[in-house]
């Protein structure tokens, strides 16, 4: 951290900024500037970030030089993390596609999506059996009755099952059944959540807030990893700007960001990124050849059904052609050109 | 809902748009534009946003007109609402104020911050006992030793006390030594929490979330009111924009459109809106003259010793000249203008 | 400027660094903190400004301490400064208020707008006689017969003209009509006109760009006093930001931040700064308390007949009822509080 | 335009908006719902953007249905445009480079810079003469000294100049020199630069607004056209969202999203889109995929030494093997999957 003085500071305020930060255990190192006094201060990072410096008298502002984060960094760990779902390996350069409705709607509606997703090719199978949705008279999803119709389609088909779990006092429910844990965008900063996925030992996927900085996302990402679990997937979905044509504006920068900072992986999901269908295929294209691990497509066997995002949702015919189109570009993305 | 087609939508597409929609139970108003048709849909508003139009070929948009919350619209009940929070009205046209540290710390700092509370002519201490943090490695607070010292503050100064709930689990807990249950910005749409706090009937204090619409809002409110708790208290912290002087952006004009739009009472937290403790008294002032029903301001006994958010609390002195300030505009206005 | 290395950065890139920071007459600092090292850089701001360090290999990222404006900033001038524009001055603590119709759209019209600014007390008229629309079919201003109206109204009324400005080439016509040049917020970042306006020693209302940061707008201002003119007078007018319900949203923040920062008076537009009439006087009030100088509001015979921004203007009635309130509520702070 | 209505308006209010509709030459729609009156209304687009309907009493709001802009839609035109800039097609299907620094710094500088830039085999040299910089004290440009170096550049490699005028003053100028004249998101919404672009004729690169919705980029394009020029590029460059790690969020979907509403090429500049050299490769990688028309990828012969963005300029061997990459990317979308 490095503290900015005001230009007009007295050598007093000066000293007591130095006292203070001395006091917690930590160095400085002066510089005296053209116009101000600049501070550095040296020491263990937990401790710089517990000062609430720029509330003494003098101080201009604190700007913080390093982030906290620790255990997903790239710093910490140089090699790029491999997670492995049951036998499927995430982030060792194969293209990983994550197939399926928003919502699980019926036995019917699941088993047919199910077969679908197998068809193209994808090797997991999501859906939501509990929705967080912003109007309380939305549909809210199965529950458990879902869990039990997405353990069948993986019975049928041998697809991985990924789902949303949305409070702590369901973790060990879904967890019975989901092979990796997801958690929404709305969640990402429910810490009591990250750590109760973070105990289970479970591959997680960790989707971005609405309006996370790249930096809160990776500390979500630790609040999980410091419970011992390294099993974390990163998901871009999409941030909250000022643009109306979009539902969101995927943020496609965060995967080469990502891959700079941390070693987990890292996947896209441009069906909520966009909010339009139309605008999946170009936004998968583009994911794959950013770099990313994998991507997460809503397909439904008739969107125009749904109970929750058709509008944003690939029909049959679609999601074959995208299949095709994104694994012939990953294989060549991988052997032609990296 | 009023769905947009495409200007060159077949009179297929057009038909089959219209007979989905009644097949839902509801009635459409067919008008043919200059260039495209547009279609009405009237019915129940449930009925209504449960439809994936968009996934329609033919279909360009589909355009909300009004929003499905309810219960807590003023076309609901047209008159504001006051809560009252064991005695203590809000919204009823005196100023209300909730002073107190960000984190409760210690027995000594708590008890000390609470004197000054209660010199300065506030009703409410507030304080966490739980402390939602970016970091893993931040104070994440006393919890239930935190809890005890804001009952004992209560006891020693008469003041209510309004404290931070983050998870399901200890709603029960927190609500035993709470006047009033604060929802943070994090947890605006943590749909379990919203209900558990329905539940207790106890007053609610709604933070809005950071990158929160008005909209999305009320409908957190509507999922407390929903559980038959119309005790919910609005509050306005700052909303997530590209401005980095300050820590958000605080919305003084959500204060008027939430008047416009609903009846519950609203207030404002200038301290976390702006994130600096000399902006505080500018948008206090603004947030009174605005029309808010109460404000929650951070006070330290030294804010340069805070564990949390120091740089935006106020020190005793500070504090005591804002809310000489705030109390006389206050009094004018409720007598000399409105 | 702050350099912090990357933790893997060795020993010969530092030196590097190092060396070219002293080829450009700077002098560093070396601070080798736990994980890394930083380099701070001490000099003449505008060369260090210069530098494009972060394209040197070893470098994680350059952190900027102070702002390169100078001549606005309140370290330079520490008094605030009073802009006398032909007799009425703003900035010495009492309130100026602009009202007038958003476009001047006829003679009959702007004369009846300038009766009803007059007679609720106002200084100044506004009206623009050159509209930037976003639609090229939108209504693009009277131009130079709209300057003559607005001459004529000052004649009639006696109130100071502030209209705005689009292109250099027009300066010189509407500074011989105008006793205030306005820049609208499409055009804070035309340096060009900036520097026009500056090179006329006219006053000088700069309005804050759709999306600036406080720190570019104080760049903004700077291109304009650096032409010699300290006339400038800033106007907050509304950031754009996700929210929907408001056009845009006002930032009363920036006026006690300019303050802070700057010496130069501010006013706020409520009027774009929300979009909607009924939101006008709440944050009028607002802004008064919040301390601006001044308010500029729009007003209109008739605003359902406006041919640009009805929606957000005030009829007579609304306008009056505004003036009182914040004359006495301006009074009441300028006496009993401040 | 649809015109919600309050629940209460009367019928009398009701009455007046219909009449208000009529007297503007429109014709009106009225559809009675569940809670409320809504009014369609019919007829010319232009007539219908005029109406300050929300000024009306009893109006809710009024919602816009389809946009004002026509010659730049694909409704209007149905077929990809192509724009031949001076015999180089963009817009038909092969890939498109414009590659260079951000400033024309020097002879030397430009010349060995456009050896690059045609060595890696693309077709345009960037560079601008003519620098709109945040403070008045950064590096502006060599002006016309710079642009007869572009000339000279181009003599020498037989790449087309793009470059940036900044004030319809130099319109002509710059027009003399360049291939094709480039509009700066800071300009967008300049209309009178716009409409002087518009009237030479020449082929325009017409970059995205800071914070420009696609909506108000396409009316920013209209401008262009609407004076008889059809040669018009639009260029992506990152827009201004809370993300502080990027210098701006490149917001990939805006290729799709105007590939669906115009006929215009689209191409991407990821280097002012994320600020960073690292993140230029995925996200050019990422842009191709997506369909882009093209790339403007900011090269230097010396980032280090650049006198403006050097952090985000590719050195000549990172963009040697970046142009080997996306060219064959754009070769493999070509030929074996669209």
């Amino acid at each position: 951290m490095v503290i900015v003085m005001n230009p007009n500071a007295t050598g007093d305020q000066i000293k007591k900024v130095i006292v203070r930060v001395h006091n917690a255990g930590l160095r400085t190192h002066v510089v005296e500037g053209e116009s101000r006094t600049i501070i550095g201060i040296i020491g263990d990072k937990k401790a710089i970030m517990a000062l609430p410096i720029e509330a003494l008298e003098g101080v201009e502002k604190a700007v913080t030089i390093s982030s906290s984060y620790k255990l997903v960094s790239r710093d910490f760990k140089p090699t790029p993390s491999v997670v492995d779902v049951d036998g499927v390996k995430i982030g060792n350069g194969s293209l990983i596609v994550m197939g399926g409705p928003c919502a699980v709607e019926s036995r019917d509606q699941l088993m047919e999506a199910a077969q679908i997703v197998k068809a193209g090719g994808a090797q997991f199978l999501r859906g939501g059996a509990y929705k967080p949705r912003t109007s309380p008279y939305a549909f809210q999803g199965l529950e458990e009755e879902g869990l039990s119709y997405l353990a069948e389609a993986r019975a049928a088909t041998g697809l991985k099952i990924v789902t949303e779990v949305t409070e702590v006092a369901a973790v060990e429910l879904v967890a019975s059944y989901a092979d990796m844990l997801q958690i929404g965008a709305r969640n990402m900063q429910n810490f009591h959540l990250l750590k109760a996925v973070g105990r289970t030992g479970k591959p997680v996927l960790l989707k971005r807030g609405l309006s996370a900085t790249i930096d809160e996302w990776l500390h979500a990402a630790e609040y999980i990893v410091n419970e011992g679990n390294y099993n974390v997937v990163l998901c871009e979905r999409g941030i909250r700007t000022y643009e109306e044509y979009t539902r969101n504006t995927l943020d496609l920068s965060a995967v080469g960001a990502l891959k700079h900072l941390s070693h987990l992986p890292v996947i896209v999901d441009p069906s909520h990124g966009t909010g339009k269908w139309h605008l999946v295929r170009p936004m998968s294209m583009a994911a794959v050849a950013a770099g990313a691990d994998g991507l997460m497509i809503e397909v439904h066997p008739n969107p125009a059904e749904a109970l929750s995002d058709g509008p944003q949702s690939l029909n049959p015919g679609n999601y074959m052609a995208l299949m095709h189109d994104v694994q012939r570009l990953a294989e060549f993305l991988k052997n032609e050109v990296r």
